[in-house]
């Protein structure tokens, strides 16, 4: 099986190597993914600026690895796709990401667009992420997890395009209690700014520390990590809201 | 009717302008826009760089027209609501774009991300875009066009957090044929980069000019608006592919 591997925290990032040592159990792995942290990133691409690219190969400089692009993460799923593997890859995994990408933050979040990226090209792909707790994660234990999820996900084989959501639940808080398939919650999140001067008398904002979803639904992706079950979501990228569709046709449109 | 518009292509573009001065038709407008284009951002917020602010005016250095943020689209759109405007907006208005939204694009579009932003925050929202052709763009037109199915949309009441994407169609291409409500196109796009070697010896690529949709569906955004028709599509953000779930319970799930 060939596996492209991407992420959003950069190629350098702890989560993507402890699950590229995973996924190599499972075929060959080659690595596309942003030379920086792209946390955020959310579906962007790059237009207005050159996409650089460099091999990197493990420590021992020998190994190859795969290639660090100086762009975002739907940038590495086209580069690759397009561009720089030889052979199409069978599946694209996209993580393991620090901090989970859950209820609406799925939206914002780079690892899920690379993961969608893969889909617009009839991939099968698999985003991950580990929920964080006090910023201390334990990607090796995670990535064993992920790549038992990732192997039972494959075990049905999907069809191509295909779009999971994976994510674990912090686990420091205990032992995981399952798997379970749900949706993605959508109720809001509540965000917080810092207001402040700079020396030049111009107003700034700071986006406050990760925001809290004070509400969320039951039988969702994010109440079910708060109970420490890894959450598997389906996902799909049609935001047409089809139930407005028809009373909608019948408005009154026109223009002149 | 308090507004607040958005948009991707910057405080100072000539579509946001265009539109701005229809809207001021309406209510009262309030603009809080990237002060620089941030064209393909789609859902980014930005988390590692402060936001800078600064007031803008009409050239007459009198008339307020809002802020101008040094950030993403859907930051303007954070901020606005929880910094900046004094009272809550009734709608968020999000462009005109240059340049359409239909099909996959919706994803990567940073006009569209900021209409859902609003959503996110139980607003009505409208994103705007105007198609071109060999970037000719005749705004004012198009903007006229826009207002009346802003005015359309409104006269329905729609429910607080309803999300909607307006796509115009080349207007040099001849006299609109109409509105019609349709879904998203999902069909893929072909892309193609082009591969270049810096002085440095390092390569890199540029993703190619505007991509082309060699397939799309019928009766979805894209054809109607080859067809020369305004398009409104009612959109959501939950990307769980609610279909799949029910047989995907059924697998066996398990890590250990």
């Amino acid at each position: 099986m060939r596996i492209l591997l991407t992420n959003d925290d950069g190629i350098y990032a702890p989560g993507l190597r402890a699950l590229r040592t995973e996924l190599l159990k499972l075929g060959t792995v080659t690595v596309v993914a942003p030379a920086t942290e792209q946390s955020a990133a959310g579906h962007s691409v790059t237009l207005l600026t050159p996409l650089l690219v460099n091999e990197v190969y493990e420590d021992d400089g020998k190994t190859f690895v795969g290639w660090a692009v100086e762009g975002r993460p739907a940038d590495c799923v086209k580069l690759a796709l397009l561009e720089l593997l030889p052979d199409p890859p069978d599946i694209i995994i996209s993580g393991m990401n620090a901090g989970s990408n859950a209820g609406i933050n799925v939206l914002y979040s780079g690892t899920v667009a690379a993961a969608i990226e893969g889909a617009f090209y009839h991939r099968t792909a698999i985003a991950v992420s580990l929920e964080y707790d006090q910023k201390i994660y334990d990607f090796p234990t995670a990535a064993k997890y992920a790549r038992q999820v990732i192997e039972q996900i494959l075990a049905h084989n999907p069809a191509p395009g295909m779009l999971f959501n994976v994510n674990l639940p912090v686990l420091e808080r205990g032992p995981i209690r399952g798997v379970k398939v749900l949706p993605q919650n959508v109720s809001p999140y509540s965000e917080k700014f810092d207001r402040r001067v700079n020396p030049r008398g111009r107003t700034y904002f700071w986006a406050g520390p990760d925001f809290e979803c004070p509400d969320p639904h039951p039988d969702t992706d994010v109440t079910a990590l708060n109970e420490s079950y890894i959450t598997v979501t389906p996902l799909q990228f049609d935001l047409t809201d089809h139930a407005k569709m028809e009373p909608m046709k019948k408005w009154e449109w026109k223009v002149e």
